[in-house]
Protein backbone atom coordinates (compact mmCIF):
# COMPACT_ATOMS: atom_id res chain seq x y z
CA UNK A 1 0.00 0.00 0.00
CA UNK A 2 1.45 3.93 -0.60
CA UNK A 3 1.98 6.05 1.69
CA UNK A 4 -0.20 8.24 0.13
CA UNK A 5 -3.43 6.35 0.66
CA UNK A 6 -4.52 7.49 4.06
CA UNK A 7 -6.83 4.69 5.78
CA UNK A 8 -9.50 6.05 8.14
CA UNK A 9 -8.59 6.27 11.68
CA UNK A 10 -11.28 3.49 12.42
CA UNK A 11 -9.54 0.84 10.37
CA UNK A 12 -6.47 2.13 11.21
CA UNK A 13 -7.55 1.09 15.32
CA UNK A 14 -9.23 -2.08 13.91
CA UNK A 15 -5.95 -3.43 12.45
CA UNK A 16 -4.15 -2.65 15.07
CA UNK A 17 -6.57 -4.56 17.25
CA UNK A 18 -6.53 -7.32 15.38
CA UNK A 19 -2.73 -7.61 15.31
CA UNK A 20 -2.77 -6.68 19.07
CA UNK A 21 -5.28 -9.54 19.78
CA UNK A 22 -3.18 -12.25 17.09
CA UNK A 23 0.61 -11.21 19.15
CA UNK A 24 -1.51 -12.29 22.60
CA UNK A 25 -0.77 -15.01 24.75
CA UNK A 26 -1.19 -16.59 27.56
CA UNK A 27 0.51 -18.91 30.06
CA UNK A 28 -0.72 -22.43 31.37
CA UNK A 29 0.54 -23.77 33.92
CA UNK A 30 0.15 -27.40 36.02
CA UNK A 31 1.05 -30.40 34.70
CA UNK A 32 -3.08 -31.52 33.99
CA UNK A 33 -3.55 -27.72 31.82
CA UNK A 34 -0.20 -28.70 30.59
CA UNK A 35 -0.57 -32.00 29.15
CA UNK A 36 -4.18 -30.99 27.57
CA UNK A 37 -2.43 -27.77 25.80
CA UNK A 38 0.68 -29.82 24.24
CA UNK A 39 -1.90 -32.63 22.52
CA UNK A 40 -4.17 -30.47 21.96
CA UNK A 41 -3.29 -29.89 17.62
CA UNK A 42 -5.63 -27.12 17.53
CA UNK A 43 -3.72 -25.29 20.16
CA UNK A 44 -1.09 -23.02 18.61
CA UNK A 45 2.52 -23.32 21.60
CA UNK A 46 5.10 -21.20 21.78
CA UNK A 47 7.06 -22.45 24.42
CA UNK A 48 7.45 -24.46 26.76
CA UNK A 49 9.40 -24.73 30.18
CA UNK A 50 9.96 -27.50 32.56
CA UNK A 51 11.50 -28.57 35.35
CA UNK A 52 13.61 -32.46 34.40
CA UNK A 53 10.66 -33.94 37.04
CA UNK A 54 7.58 -32.46 35.17
CA UNK A 55 9.38 -33.41 31.93
CA UNK A 56 9.85 -36.95 33.22
CA UNK A 57 5.83 -37.12 33.97
CA UNK A 58 4.99 -35.31 30.35
CA UNK A 59 7.47 -37.21 28.02
CA UNK A 60 4.62 -38.62 26.06
CA UNK A 61 2.71 -35.35 25.88
CA UNK A 62 5.99 -33.83 25.03
CA UNK A 63 6.94 -36.14 22.08
CA UNK A 64 3.30 -35.54 20.79
CA UNK A 65 3.42 -32.05 20.17
CA UNK A 66 6.37 -32.11 18.99
CA UNK A 67 7.60 -29.14 21.16
CA UNK A 68 11.76 -28.61 22.17
CA UNK A 69 11.19 -27.70 26.09
CA UNK A 70 13.57 -25.83 27.88
CA UNK A 71 14.61 -28.02 30.89
CA UNK A 72 14.94 -25.57 34.00
CA UNK A 73 16.25 -26.09 37.37
CA UNK A 74 12.98 -25.82 40.08
CA UNK A 75 14.44 -22.67 41.86
CA UNK A 76 15.09 -21.14 37.99
CA UNK A 77 11.81 -21.64 37.25
CA UNK A 78 10.97 -18.28 35.55
CA UNK A 79 7.83 -17.50 33.80
CA UNK A 80 5.55 -14.59 33.46
CA UNK A 81 2.76 -16.22 36.16
CA UNK A 82 1.45 -15.28 39.19
CA UNK A 83 4.04 -16.45 41.69
CA UNK A 84 1.58 -18.00 43.81
CA UNK A 85 -0.16 -20.11 41.06
CA UNK A 86 1.13 -24.24 41.15
CA UNK A 87 2.60 -24.57 38.37
CA UNK A 88 4.16 -27.87 39.33
CA UNK A 89 7.36 -27.24 37.27
CA UNK A 90 5.45 -26.93 33.83
CA UNK A 91 4.30 -23.93 32.06
CA UNK A 92 3.63 -23.47 27.94
CA UNK A 93 2.78 -20.08 26.31
CA UNK A 94 0.07 -20.29 24.24
CA UNK A 95 -2.51 -18.48 21.68
CA UNK A 96 -6.16 -18.35 22.19
CA UNK A 97 -7.88 -21.54 20.11
CA UNK A 98 -9.77 -20.48 16.98
CA UNK A 99 -13.30 -22.07 17.36
CA UNK A 100 -14.28 -20.54 13.96
CA UNK A 101 -17.03 -18.52 13.46
CA UNK A 102 -19.91 -18.16 16.53
CA UNK A 103 -22.65 -18.75 13.79
CA UNK A 104 -20.90 -21.70 12.67
CA UNK A 105 -19.90 -23.21 16.07
CA UNK A 106 -23.84 -22.35 17.30
CA UNK A 107 -26.05 -23.31 14.42
CA UNK A 108 -24.39 -26.45 14.00
CA UNK A 109 -20.96 -27.74 16.28
CA UNK A 110 -20.88 -30.19 18.05
CA UNK A 111 -23.11 -30.99 21.00
CA UNK A 112 -26.37 -30.36 21.88
CA UNK A 113 -27.88 -27.19 20.42
CA UNK A 114 -27.60 -25.65 23.78
CA UNK A 115 -25.35 -22.53 24.49
CA UNK A 116 -24.24 -20.95 28.21
CA UNK A 117 -24.21 -16.97 27.73
CA UNK A 118 -22.07 -15.16 30.46
CA UNK A 119 -23.07 -11.57 30.83
CA UNK A 120 -19.65 -10.35 32.76
CA UNK A 121 -18.85 -13.30 35.26
CA UNK A 122 -15.20 -12.36 35.85
CA UNK A 123 -13.59 -14.98 38.08
CA UNK A 124 -11.96 -17.38 36.69
CA UNK A 125 -12.55 -19.70 38.61
CA UNK A 126 -16.43 -19.33 37.79
CA UNK A 127 -15.56 -20.02 34.38
CA UNK A 128 -13.35 -22.47 34.36
CA UNK A 129 -16.22 -25.03 36.46
CA UNK A 130 -18.68 -23.41 33.79
CA UNK A 131 -16.52 -24.37 30.91
CA UNK A 132 -15.69 -27.75 32.79
CA UNK A 133 -19.79 -28.08 33.38
CA UNK A 134 -20.84 -26.90 29.83
CA UNK A 135 -18.75 -29.68 28.04
CA UNK A 136 -19.89 -32.54 30.62
CA UNK A 137 -23.33 -31.75 29.90
CA UNK A 138 -22.42 -31.47 25.98
CA UNK A 139 -23.52 -28.04 25.29
CA UNK A 140 -22.27 -26.75 22.36
CA UNK A 141 -20.45 -23.53 23.16
CA UNK A 142 -19.99 -21.20 26.40
CA UNK A 143 -20.32 -17.15 24.93
CA UNK A 144 -18.86 -13.84 26.84
CA UNK A 145 -18.01 -10.41 25.76
CA UNK A 146 -14.46 -9.60 24.26
CA UNK A 147 -14.43 -7.00 27.25
CA UNK A 148 -15.49 -7.46 31.42
CA UNK A 149 -14.71 -11.38 30.72
CA UNK A 150 -12.70 -13.69 32.21
CA UNK A 151 -9.80 -14.63 30.05
CA UNK A 152 -8.09 -17.72 29.26
CA UNK A 153 -5.58 -17.71 31.57
CA UNK A 154 -3.71 -20.41 33.77
CA UNK A 155 -5.86 -20.27 36.83
CA UNK A 156 -9.34 -20.63 34.60
CA UNK A 157 -7.33 -23.63 32.19
CA UNK A 158 -6.67 -25.50 35.94
CA UNK A 159 -10.82 -25.09 37.29
CA UNK A 160 -11.54 -26.14 33.52
CA UNK A 161 -9.62 -29.57 34.59
CA UNK A 162 -8.71 -29.95 30.41
CA UNK A 163 -12.49 -28.41 29.49
CA UNK A 164 -10.61 -25.47 28.06
CA UNK A 165 -8.89 -27.60 25.27
CA UNK A 166 -12.22 -29.19 24.41
CA UNK A 167 -15.46 -26.85 24.91
CA UNK A 168 -15.67 -23.54 22.74
CA UNK A 169 -15.33 -20.37 24.72
CA UNK A 170 -16.25 -17.88 22.47
CA UNK A 171 -16.03 -13.99 22.62
CA UNK A 172 -17.72 -11.79 20.98
CA UNK A 173 -17.79 -7.88 20.68
CA UNK A 174 -21.38 -7.38 22.15
CA UNK A 175 -23.39 -9.78 23.63
CA UNK A 176 -27.01 -8.58 22.82
CA UNK A 177 -26.18 -8.46 19.57
CA UNK A 178 -24.87 -12.41 19.64
CA UNK A 179 -28.17 -12.89 21.96
CA UNK A 180 -30.01 -11.52 18.72
CA UNK A 181 -28.11 -13.74 16.27
CA UNK A 182 -28.86 -16.49 18.64
CA UNK A 183 -32.83 -15.58 18.97
CA UNK A 184 -32.59 -15.44 14.46
CA UNK A 185 -31.14 -18.89 14.65
CA UNK A 186 -33.75 -20.86 16.50
CA UNK A 187 -32.64 -20.66 20.25
CA UNK A 188 -34.91 -19.56 23.29
CA UNK A 189 -32.99 -17.91 25.75
CA UNK A 190 -33.72 -17.97 29.35
CA UNK A 191 -32.22 -15.21 31.26
CA UNK A 192 -31.17 -16.85 35.32
CA UNK A 193 -33.35 -14.51 37.46
CA UNK A 194 -34.04 -15.15 40.81
CA UNK A 195 -36.90 -13.12 41.22
CA UNK A 196 -38.72 -14.09 38.06
CA UNK A 197 -42.14 -15.50 38.33
CA UNK A 198 -41.35 -18.51 35.93
CA UNK A 199 -39.51 -21.72 37.43
CA UNK A 200 -36.37 -22.79 35.35
CA UNK A 201 -38.17 -26.16 34.32
CA UNK A 202 -41.40 -24.25 33.17
CA UNK A 203 -38.73 -21.75 30.55
CA UNK A 204 -37.25 -25.60 29.52
CA UNK A 205 -40.62 -27.19 28.95
CA UNK A 206 -42.06 -23.61 26.70
CA UNK A 207 -39.14 -24.06 25.00
CA UNK A 208 -40.93 -27.47 23.47
CA UNK A 209 -37.37 -28.51 22.36
CA UNK A 210 -35.89 -25.53 20.57
CA UNK A 211 -32.46 -25.00 21.05
CA UNK A 212 -31.88 -23.21 24.14
CA UNK A 213 -29.32 -20.17 25.51
CA UNK A 214 -28.79 -20.27 29.22
CA UNK A 215 -27.76 -16.41 30.21
CA UNK A 216 -26.17 -16.06 33.51
CA UNK A 217 -24.37 -12.72 34.85
CA UNK A 218 -22.38 -11.90 37.42
CA UNK A 219 -23.05 -12.27 41.54
CA UNK A 220 -23.93 -9.66 42.64
CA UNK A 221 -25.07 -7.34 39.36
CA UNK A 222 -27.03 -9.90 38.23
CA UNK A 223 -27.84 -9.70 34.23
CA UNK A 224 -27.40 -5.98 32.86
CA UNK A 225 -31.09 -4.33 31.89
CA UNK A 226 -29.83 -5.32 28.06
CA UNK A 227 -29.14 -8.58 28.25
CA UNK A 228 -32.47 -9.00 30.43
CA UNK A 229 -34.55 -7.12 28.11
CA UNK A 230 -32.82 -9.46 25.06
CA UNK A 231 -33.55 -12.16 27.08
CA UNK A 232 -36.42 -14.62 25.83
CA UNK A 233 -37.94 -15.28 29.10
CA UNK A 234 -36.41 -15.00 32.68
CA UNK A 235 -36.71 -17.76 34.89
CA UNK A 236 -35.56 -18.79 38.73
CA UNK A 237 -34.33 -21.75 40.04
CA UNK A 238 -36.87 -22.69 42.77
CA UNK A 239 -35.00 -22.66 46.12
CA UNK A 240 -36.46 -23.95 49.64
CA UNK A 241 -34.20 -21.81 52.13
CA UNK A 242 -34.61 -18.14 53.26
CA UNK A 243 -31.01 -17.42 52.84
CA UNK A 244 -28.63 -16.61 49.91
CA UNK A 245 -27.83 -17.36 46.41
CA UNK A 246 -26.40 -20.05 44.16
CA UNK A 247 -22.48 -19.55 42.99
CA UNK A 248 -22.68 -18.94 39.49
CA UNK A 249 -20.37 -21.84 38.46
CA UNK A 250 -23.33 -24.06 40.64
CA UNK A 251 -26.09 -22.02 38.95
CA UNK A 252 -24.78 -23.09 35.74
CA UNK A 253 -24.66 -26.27 36.38
CA UNK A 254 -28.46 -26.67 37.34
CA UNK A 255 -29.47 -24.93 34.80
CA UNK A 256 -27.29 -27.27 32.28
CA UNK A 257 -28.74 -30.47 34.43
CA UNK A 258 -32.55 -28.58 33.83
CA UNK A 259 -32.15 -27.88 30.20
CA UNK A 260 -30.59 -31.43 29.36
CA UNK A 261 -33.24 -33.28 31.28
CA UNK A 262 -36.10 -35.24 29.87
CA UNK B 1 -10.51 -38.66 91.65
CA UNK B 2 -8.15 -40.50 93.28
CA UNK B 3 -4.76 -41.47 91.55
CA UNK B 4 -5.11 -44.95 92.57
CA UNK B 5 -8.08 -45.30 90.07
CA UNK B 6 -6.56 -45.99 86.50
CA UNK B 7 -8.61 -45.63 83.86
CA UNK B 8 -8.70 -47.64 80.72
CA UNK B 9 -6.02 -46.15 78.17
CA UNK B 10 -9.32 -46.10 75.80
CA UNK B 11 -10.93 -43.79 78.18
CA UNK B 12 -7.98 -41.64 78.85
CA UNK B 13 -7.81 -41.39 74.66
CA UNK B 14 -11.20 -40.14 74.59
CA UNK B 15 -10.82 -37.90 77.22
CA UNK B 16 -7.61 -36.31 75.71
CA UNK B 17 -9.50 -36.24 72.65
CA UNK B 18 -12.57 -34.81 73.61
CA UNK B 19 -10.44 -32.07 75.86
CA UNK B 20 -8.14 -31.27 72.24
CA UNK B 21 -11.58 -30.70 70.75
CA UNK B 22 -12.76 -28.37 72.87
CA UNK B 23 -9.50 -26.32 72.95
CA UNK B 24 -9.43 -26.06 68.91
CA UNK B 25 -10.18 -23.09 67.64
CA UNK B 26 -9.95 -21.75 64.38
CA UNK B 27 -8.76 -18.21 62.72
CA UNK B 28 -11.70 -16.86 60.60
CA UNK B 29 -10.77 -13.89 58.10
CA UNK B 30 -12.55 -11.50 55.46
CA UNK B 31 -15.09 -9.27 56.00
CA UNK B 32 -17.74 -11.25 55.06
CA UNK B 33 -16.75 -13.92 57.19
CA UNK B 34 -15.80 -11.77 60.50
CA UNK B 35 -19.16 -10.14 60.23
CA UNK B 36 -21.14 -13.39 60.00
CA UNK B 37 -19.35 -14.75 62.87
CA UNK B 38 -19.88 -11.43 64.96
CA UNK B 39 -23.63 -11.05 64.54
CA UNK B 40 -23.99 -15.05 64.87
CA UNK B 41 -24.95 -15.46 68.69
CA UNK B 42 -23.98 -18.92 68.56
CA UNK B 43 -20.55 -18.66 67.33
CA UNK B 44 -18.18 -18.72 70.16
CA UNK B 45 -15.57 -16.18 69.89
CA UNK B 46 -12.46 -15.42 71.17
CA UNK B 47 -10.35 -12.95 69.51
CA UNK B 48 -11.10 -9.85 67.25
CA UNK B 49 -8.02 -8.57 65.37
CA UNK B 50 -9.35 -5.27 63.04
CA UNK B 51 -7.29 -2.77 61.00
CA UNK B 52 -8.91 0.64 61.65
CA UNK B 53 -10.44 0.44 58.05
CA UNK B 54 -11.98 -2.31 58.80
CA UNK B 55 -13.32 -1.63 62.42
CA UNK B 56 -14.79 1.49 60.20
CA UNK B 57 -16.86 -0.83 57.81
CA UNK B 58 -17.57 -3.47 61.01
CA UNK B 59 -18.71 -0.72 63.56
CA UNK B 60 -22.27 -2.01 63.49
CA UNK B 61 -20.88 -5.83 64.05
CA UNK B 62 -18.81 -5.17 66.26
CA UNK B 63 -21.10 -3.97 68.87
CA UNK B 64 -23.73 -6.44 68.05
CA UNK B 65 -20.78 -9.08 69.48
CA UNK B 66 -19.93 -7.01 72.22
CA UNK B 67 -16.38 -7.73 71.71
CA UNK B 68 -13.48 -5.44 72.21
CA UNK B 69 -11.43 -5.72 69.04
CA UNK B 70 -7.79 -5.48 69.01
CA UNK B 71 -7.24 -2.65 66.52
CA UNK B 72 -3.70 -2.97 64.60
CA UNK B 73 -2.09 -0.98 61.62
CA UNK B 74 -2.35 -3.08 58.39
CA UNK B 75 1.76 -3.97 58.34
CA UNK B 76 1.37 -5.33 61.75
CA UNK B 77 -1.51 -7.61 60.90
CA UNK B 78 -0.27 -10.25 62.56
CA UNK B 79 -3.12 -13.56 63.24
CA UNK B 80 -1.66 -17.34 62.79
CA UNK B 81 -3.69 -17.55 59.39
CA UNK B 82 -2.03 -18.60 55.54
CA UNK B 83 -0.28 -15.19 54.42
CA UNK B 84 -1.69 -15.25 51.49
CA UNK B 85 -5.09 -14.94 52.68
CA UNK B 86 -7.25 -12.24 51.73
CA UNK B 87 -8.01 -11.19 55.34
CA UNK B 88 -9.10 -7.26 54.42
CA UNK B 89 -7.81 -6.71 57.79
CA UNK B 90 -10.26 -8.94 59.52
CA UNK B 91 -10.14 -11.79 61.07
CA UNK B 92 -11.63 -13.84 64.09
CA UNK B 93 -10.40 -16.49 66.28
CA UNK B 94 -13.79 -18.96 67.36
CA UNK B 95 -14.85 -22.32 68.11
CA UNK B 96 -16.42 -24.56 65.64
CA UNK B 97 -20.41 -24.40 65.97
CA UNK B 98 -22.27 -26.40 68.04
CA UNK B 99 -25.12 -27.73 65.91
CA UNK B 100 -26.60 -29.80 68.56
CA UNK B 101 -26.57 -33.84 68.33
CA UNK B 102 -27.17 -35.72 64.98
CA UNK B 103 -30.17 -37.26 65.48
CA UNK B 104 -31.89 -34.19 66.64
CA UNK B 105 -30.56 -32.01 63.62
CA UNK B 106 -31.63 -35.15 61.12
CA UNK B 107 -34.68 -36.00 62.50
CA UNK B 108 -36.40 -32.66 62.97
CA UNK B 109 -33.88 -29.96 62.55
CA UNK B 110 -34.94 -26.50 60.27
CA UNK B 111 -35.11 -27.14 56.95
CA UNK B 112 -36.16 -29.99 54.06
CA UNK B 113 -36.42 -33.19 55.14
CA UNK B 114 -32.81 -33.69 53.24
CA UNK B 115 -29.19 -34.16 54.20
CA UNK B 116 -25.63 -34.27 52.02
CA UNK B 117 -23.25 -36.99 53.36
CA UNK B 118 -19.55 -36.29 51.62
CA UNK B 119 -17.42 -38.88 51.72
CA UNK B 120 -13.51 -37.79 52.52
CA UNK B 121 -14.14 -34.26 50.48
CA UNK B 122 -11.53 -32.63 51.83
CA UNK B 123 -10.84 -29.29 49.63
CA UNK B 124 -12.30 -26.17 51.34
CA UNK B 125 -13.12 -24.13 48.90
CA UNK B 126 -15.73 -26.98 47.00
CA UNK B 127 -17.33 -28.09 51.20
CA UNK B 128 -17.43 -24.28 51.18
CA UNK B 129 -19.54 -24.02 48.16
CA UNK B 130 -21.84 -27.16 49.09
CA UNK B 131 -22.78 -25.48 52.43
CA UNK B 132 -23.74 -22.46 50.51
CA UNK B 133 -25.73 -24.69 47.95
CA UNK B 134 -27.41 -26.52 50.82
CA UNK B 135 -28.47 -23.65 52.70
CA UNK B 136 -30.00 -22.30 49.69
CA UNK B 137 -31.86 -25.47 48.68
CA UNK B 138 -32.92 -25.47 51.98
CA UNK B 139 -31.34 -28.71 53.41
CA UNK B 140 -30.92 -29.38 56.98
CA UNK B 141 -27.62 -30.60 57.08
CA UNK B 142 -24.22 -31.40 55.44
CA UNK B 143 -22.47 -34.75 56.91
CA UNK B 144 -19.41 -35.66 56.90
CA UNK B 145 -16.66 -38.11 58.60
CA UNK B 146 -14.46 -36.35 61.89
CA UNK B 147 -11.18 -37.26 60.14
CA UNK B 148 -10.74 -36.97 56.32
CA UNK B 149 -13.10 -34.05 55.75
CA UNK B 150 -12.83 -30.24 55.35
CA UNK B 151 -12.11 -27.90 58.56
CA UNK B 152 -13.74 -25.11 59.13
CA UNK B 153 -11.38 -22.75 57.91
CA UNK B 154 -10.84 -19.16 57.19
CA UNK B 155 -10.61 -20.42 53.45
CA UNK B 156 -14.06 -22.24 53.77
CA UNK B 157 -16.23 -19.84 55.42
CA UNK B 158 -15.18 -17.60 52.51
CA UNK B 159 -16.76 -19.98 50.17
CA UNK B 160 -19.61 -20.62 51.89
CA UNK B 161 -20.49 -16.70 51.75
CA UNK B 162 -21.42 -16.69 55.01
CA UNK B 163 -23.52 -20.51 54.91
CA UNK B 164 -21.04 -21.76 57.85
CA UNK B 165 -23.00 -19.49 60.09
CA UNK B 166 -26.51 -21.02 59.46
CA UNK B 167 -25.99 -24.42 58.02
CA UNK B 168 -25.05 -27.00 60.05
CA UNK B 169 -21.76 -28.81 59.09
CA UNK B 170 -21.92 -32.03 61.28
CA UNK B 171 -18.87 -34.24 61.76
CA UNK B 172 -19.34 -38.02 62.88
CA UNK B 173 -17.12 -40.68 63.61
CA UNK B 174 -17.77 -43.16 61.50
CA UNK B 175 -19.91 -41.95 57.94
CA UNK B 176 -21.03 -45.23 57.18
CA UNK B 177 -22.85 -45.76 60.79
CA UNK B 178 -24.47 -42.36 60.61
CA UNK B 179 -25.78 -43.47 57.29
CA UNK B 180 -27.47 -46.36 59.29
CA UNK B 181 -28.96 -44.24 61.26
CA UNK B 182 -30.29 -41.75 58.87
CA UNK B 183 -31.87 -44.99 57.32
CA UNK B 184 -33.56 -45.81 60.93
CA UNK B 185 -34.96 -42.42 60.73
CA UNK B 186 -36.41 -42.85 57.24
CA UNK B 187 -34.52 -41.62 54.96
CA UNK B 188 -33.18 -42.99 51.42
CA UNK B 189 -29.63 -42.31 51.23
CA UNK B 190 -29.00 -41.64 46.97
CA UNK B 191 -25.15 -42.39 46.54
CA UNK B 192 -23.83 -40.35 43.30
CA UNK B 193 -22.20 -42.77 40.74
CA UNK B 194 -21.03 -41.87 37.11
CA UNK B 195 -21.07 -45.78 36.24
CA UNK B 196 -25.21 -46.19 38.20
CA UNK B 197 -27.57 -47.71 35.63
CA UNK B 198 -30.02 -45.58 37.69
CA UNK B 199 -30.63 -42.03 37.02
CA UNK B 200 -30.73 -39.21 39.42
CA UNK B 201 -34.63 -38.47 38.63
CA UNK B 202 -35.51 -41.75 38.81
CA UNK B 203 -33.78 -41.97 42.37
CA UNK B 204 -35.35 -39.14 43.44
CA UNK B 205 -39.02 -40.36 42.30
CA UNK B 206 -38.55 -44.20 44.16
CA UNK B 207 -37.76 -42.47 47.00
CA UNK B 208 -41.04 -41.11 47.31
CA UNK B 209 -41.29 -38.35 49.17
CA UNK B 210 -39.20 -39.96 52.12
CA UNK B 211 -36.26 -37.89 53.59
CA UNK B 212 -33.40 -37.97 51.15
CA UNK B 213 -29.87 -38.38 51.56
CA UNK B 214 -27.38 -37.74 49.14
CA UNK B 215 -23.86 -39.12 49.36
CA UNK B 216 -21.18 -37.71 47.51
CA UNK B 217 -17.21 -38.90 47.51
CA UNK B 218 -14.34 -36.49 46.65
CA UNK B 219 -13.41 -36.30 42.45
CA UNK B 220 -11.12 -39.25 41.97
CA UNK B 221 -11.97 -41.72 44.40
CA UNK B 222 -15.38 -41.38 44.47
CA UNK B 223 -17.47 -43.35 47.40
CA UNK B 224 -15.25 -45.65 49.51
CA UNK B 225 -16.54 -49.28 48.90
CA UNK B 226 -18.40 -49.49 52.27
CA UNK B 227 -19.98 -45.80 51.69
CA UNK B 228 -21.34 -47.22 48.58
CA UNK B 229 -22.81 -50.79 49.86
CA UNK B 230 -24.69 -48.48 52.55
CA UNK B 231 -26.63 -46.91 50.23
CA UNK B 232 -30.24 -47.27 49.30
CA UNK B 233 -29.29 -46.17 45.72
CA UNK B 234 -26.48 -45.30 43.17
CA UNK B 235 -27.55 -42.83 40.96
CA UNK B 236 -25.97 -40.94 38.00
CA UNK B 237 -26.11 -37.34 37.00
CA UNK B 238 -27.02 -38.16 32.69
CA UNK B 239 -24.53 -36.07 30.65
CA UNK B 240 -24.67 -35.50 26.91
CA UNK B 241 -20.77 -35.26 26.54
CA UNK B 242 -18.11 -37.57 26.05
CA UNK B 243 -15.69 -35.77 28.49
CA UNK B 244 -15.59 -34.97 32.00
CA UNK B 245 -17.39 -35.14 35.24
CA UNK B 246 -18.23 -32.47 36.85
CA UNK B 247 -16.83 -30.80 39.79
CA UNK B 248 -17.94 -32.01 43.09
CA UNK B 249 -19.68 -29.03 44.41
CA UNK B 250 -21.50 -28.61 41.04
CA UNK B 251 -22.49 -32.57 41.38
CA UNK B 252 -24.05 -31.37 44.74
CA UNK B 253 -25.98 -28.06 43.44
CA UNK B 254 -27.03 -30.81 40.62
CA UNK B 255 -28.95 -33.39 43.42
CA UNK B 256 -29.90 -31.02 45.64
CA UNK B 257 -32.11 -28.98 42.52
CA UNK B 258 -32.85 -32.47 41.52
CA UNK B 259 -33.96 -33.69 44.91
CA UNK B 260 -36.05 -30.26 45.50
CA UNK B 261 -38.05 -30.38 42.34
CA UNK B 262 -41.37 -30.86 42.12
Amino acid sequence: MKSGSKKPTWVVDKERGERREARETVWLFGLHAVRDALVNPRREKLRLVLTKNAFDKLEEAVATSGMEPEIVEPRRFDVPIDPESVHQGAAVEVKALNWGKFADVCAAGDGLPLVVLLDRVTDPHNVGAILRSAEVFGARAVIAPKHHSAPETGALAKTASGALERQPYLKVTNLSEAMEELKAMGYILIGLDGEAPLTLSDAVAAADKRPIGLVLGAEGPGLREKTRETCDHLARIPFAGAFGSLNVSNAAAVSLYAATRG
